[in-house]
């Protein structure tokens, strides 16, 4: 952080400037003094606002260096993060594929996806228990139950399991029943939640808000890192825009985005950003182009029937065809680093 | 709700079709047979997902009538809904002003503002002890000693208290110690929460989420409707857009749109939209004149040294002078219904 | 503009960037000696692209301090631009209204609805005569017969007349027979027709983008500006986002925004905003609330019957009641400057 | 078409409607006699503003079926478009590249690009000689003689060209020495522009607007369409959302959702979209993975020093391996028809 402060600073602003800092653990070094005193500041400089060293007398203006979601970012850490659900691996320059339903609707319904998936190439499978809807009226899920019938299924198929959690009080179940935690899109600024999560240290898919930037994601992203948790995996799934042709519109940039500024791997999940079957395998193919680590894609065995969001699924027997596509894609991207 | 069904349908069909709606306590009534078979639905049709009545084999088409947000419509109820908030009412063709600091400080901080917000004619006494901050690094408020702190002093100025809740676990604490409990933004869609409140009776000031449509910020009110609790005032706080001159787009255009569709008070909160004091100024008198029932207004006495969100906060000598220029609009406006 | 130097640039490219600079007139002045050289760059920084500017070697970073809308900006001018349309002022604190249908259909239509807008007190009489329809098989207006049914209306009520060019060859019969040219939305970035205009000195209303940042709307200001024509009226009419409510979101706090900015006078357009007769009102007591110069508004004597926009239309016979409020509304905020 | 009429309609409202529709060459049938009158109307229903119906006396509601873009939808022509520009097909599977500087800057300049363009596979050569700027003070091309440079170059490398008009004047000059011509972004809705370009049977390279809504895009396509030329090709090439750190939002999907909607060929320009030339391979990559029918990309021999848009043009050295690897997803993604 470099600070510009008036040549005609008093003493005791000065000191004032200093000691505000040094409770930060922030120490001021003089770099420059011509029309203006310009200060570098050294510590950690992500801990604090900028705005409140604005309103110190004397400051003229700031410029951070360091970015605010420092333990997100590649200058905390330039290697790859790796994180390890149940045994498979994301951010290993690999392509995982997590597949399932919207929701854990029965024992049979999930256990005649899950097969699918499984002989597909899916290496984890998804279902959500607690299901935020719109509308208070709508189907909620099945709650513990559904992680109940999700995790027999997993254990039974050999796969880790993904389903979201929505309130703080269910975390204990879901650190002891699901592989992968999954912080929905309407709660990745529930930093209550994101608190909670990061002082275990299970493995989190931190989807981005509907009209979070780039830059908010990652600091919800550090919220959990800095508690001390630093299995997180980022998932795009679209934002908000004027356009209303499909549900959101997917921001495959931000995979670039994302690879540029963190250490940590990105998945996609190209079915909620969809809403419509017809999209989701060309997007699936577009983000595997565009060098994501994993897809998250809803199947159904039979779409027309689900109790939520049909309309997006993928049909089962679709799904080792893409996965297939998805894998030669990944080989030719993949084949110099150069690009 | 009006449901299209193919003359070919089968009578299991057709069966089967009733039978899910008399799962939902509704019932079919045949209203036009021609090209299609044209069905009334009769009953409480905002409770179920029309997207699951389209999966029923025979259902071409359907078309909504009763909103999904039933209890906050003027369907529901023509007249409008008048919040008491310990004395004061909101919804009553009054405007009503609730100002203080973005964050409580201290108790002198409090007890300075407080007492220059009384005497310029504000009704409730704001103040945040639980900050939602971007960055986990930034000060996030005093906690439960703030809502102490804040409800001393409403007393003492006999102003009721507006605070937010960020977590299901506080709501013991706001019931008992805050008067106006305040959804934020961000967890306009955290339906945990919503739920959480629905149980309660306290008056809740739900803010519009930054990406929200109207439709889905009255479908959040409805979560905390539909639990039992109808004490709801809604709050426009801005949205966002890619216009960044301004931290978000104030929609004045909401207020009209929710008067006509709800019949639950709206306030505006001029400061979180603007991030910047020189426009909350306008923003205020905008909001008025376009019919609001409130404004929540973000004042310090020391803007500049301000722990959070100096830069929009009023300065409070400027809020008499704003507030009687508001109330002459406020009977401008008022003067004939039939505008 | 200030620009940052590396301290190792040679000699050679030292030069090859002074030689550079000076082609637009600019001269560098080092102010600044420490970890860097730091160089003002003097002369009219405006005419230069920065992104230019950085492809010199040795050039570190670049702040430019001049905005890119020289002209339209404060720097260039302090004191209110004050437009005069045949002899009605924009800029000099009055409130004008410009009425209108959105089309002109026939004389009779213009005329009944030119003699409640003068009656109504509305100054500026509008009427579109070439329409740019979104589907190439609508009515595209009367043309030039339109221009002078409406030019023989306004001189039979003594109101200059506003319309809209759609094109660079209407040019002269405009500069003949209209009194403010309007450049609509979709071509606020024709900037053919802006120069084209910009070498006339008539005055023109120059309509927001529907997704033009506020910045690049002064800049389109500045094209007309810097080819030599100074009467330029800004006029926001709503622009794009995800709310569907409403046609587009009218964004207010723009016009505060400008006027820090510029020295432009500024008018809204609440009918095309909102594309529902039903919000028109509020939204023009609201721009009047926060100090916009003028309001366009879409009247009709018979809405319903309209060939274009009719939903949007203001009954005429409500017209003069909305402006009266509105007086007294700019009586109110004017009352005192200091706000 | 559908049209619903209230079953009071009297004799005289009925004929007038009938009498009304006639005009636009439409014809009602009566198809529905229950709670209401429902008739079909046959005909070119794509000619008719359905707001100037829902004016006539008795209409209730009005169902749309044929799209507003009729000629550009697949309801007209199933079988996709193939646009032939001097002998390289757009739209027949094949997948085209345009590659080429952000402008015409001198012969040498061009001829070494045009070179390693050639080599690299790309078959068209694209130069700006008219540039759009934000500001009028930047560089506005080189104008007529940029399109001479260009077109001798693209004889001498025998590749077609492609370049912006901006402006109605232009067309002869086009027409007779550009092979392609490009209607940028802020041009999208410049009808005049289209209405001329659609009486010449030239290719045309139609841009997606800034904030142009799918559906806008292919009105577009319409007026050109509409006015006797077929040959339309359209372009994505990002959309304005409140995302900063691309300069523009990418819309992939409307790869997919334009397809399902048109028979027109479809391409996308990852320059303009991304910004920043570290993003624009991946983003190739991912539009060729979700199908489009080519790709116009920015390359320059030496980024750093080009006069407009450098940050966001690729080496040309790294085309070929980009071209290879593209053309290697295209055989994997056409393996099968039926993903």
């Amino acid at each position: 952080m470099l600070i510009t402060v008036s040549k005609n600073i008093s003493l005791e602003d000065l000191g004032n400037l200093e000691s505000y800092l040094n409770k930060f653990g922030l120490v001021l070094e003089l770099i420059g003094n011509s029309s203006d005193l310009l200060y570098k500041v050294k510590g950690d400089t992500y801990r604090i606002d900028e705005q409140s060293i604005l309103t110190q007398n004397g400051v003229k203006s700031i410029k951070r260096i360091t970015p605010l979601y420092y333990h997100a970012s590649r200058m905390y850490r330039n290697q790859n993060t790796i994180v390890d659900v149940d045994g498979v691996k994301f951010g290993d320059r690999s392509l995982v594929f997590i597949a399932g339903p919207c929701s854990v609707e029965s024992p049979n319904q999930i256990d005649s996806i899950a097969s699918i998936c499984k002989m597909s190439g899916a290496k984890l499978l998804r279902g959500g228990a607690f299901k935020p809807r719109t509308s208070p009226y709508f189907f909620q899920g099945l709650g513990y139950e559904g992680i109940d019938i999700l995790k027999d299924t997993g254990l039974r198929y050999n796969m880790p399991t993904v389903s979201e959690i929505v309130s703080v009080d269910q975390l204990d179940y879901f650190v002891n029943n699901v592989s992968l935690i999954q912080v929905g899109a309407r709660n990745m600024q529930n930093y209550e939640l994101l608190k909670a999560l990061g002082k275990t240290k299970k493995p989190i898919l931190l989807k981005r808000g509907i009209s979070a930037t780039i830059e908010e994601w990652l600091l919800s992203a550090e919220y959990i890192l800095s508690y001390g948790n630093p299995n997180v995996i980022l998932c795009e799934r679209g934002i908000r825009t004027f356009e209303k042709s499909t549900r959101f519109t997917l921001d495959l940039s931000s995979i670039s985005v994302v690879k540029q500024l963190s250490h940590l791997p990105v998945i996609v999940d190209p079915s909620h950003a969809s809403g419509d079957y017809s999209f989701v395998s060309e997007m699936t193919l577009a983000s595997v182009a565009c060098g994501c680590d994993g897809i998250i894609i809803e199947v159904h065995n039979d779409p027309k029937h689900a109790l939520s969001d049909g309309k997006q699924a993928l049909k089962a027997s679709k799904l080792a065809s893409l996965i297939n596509k998805c894998n030669k894609i990944k080989e030719v991207i993949g084949e110099d680093d150069e690009l």
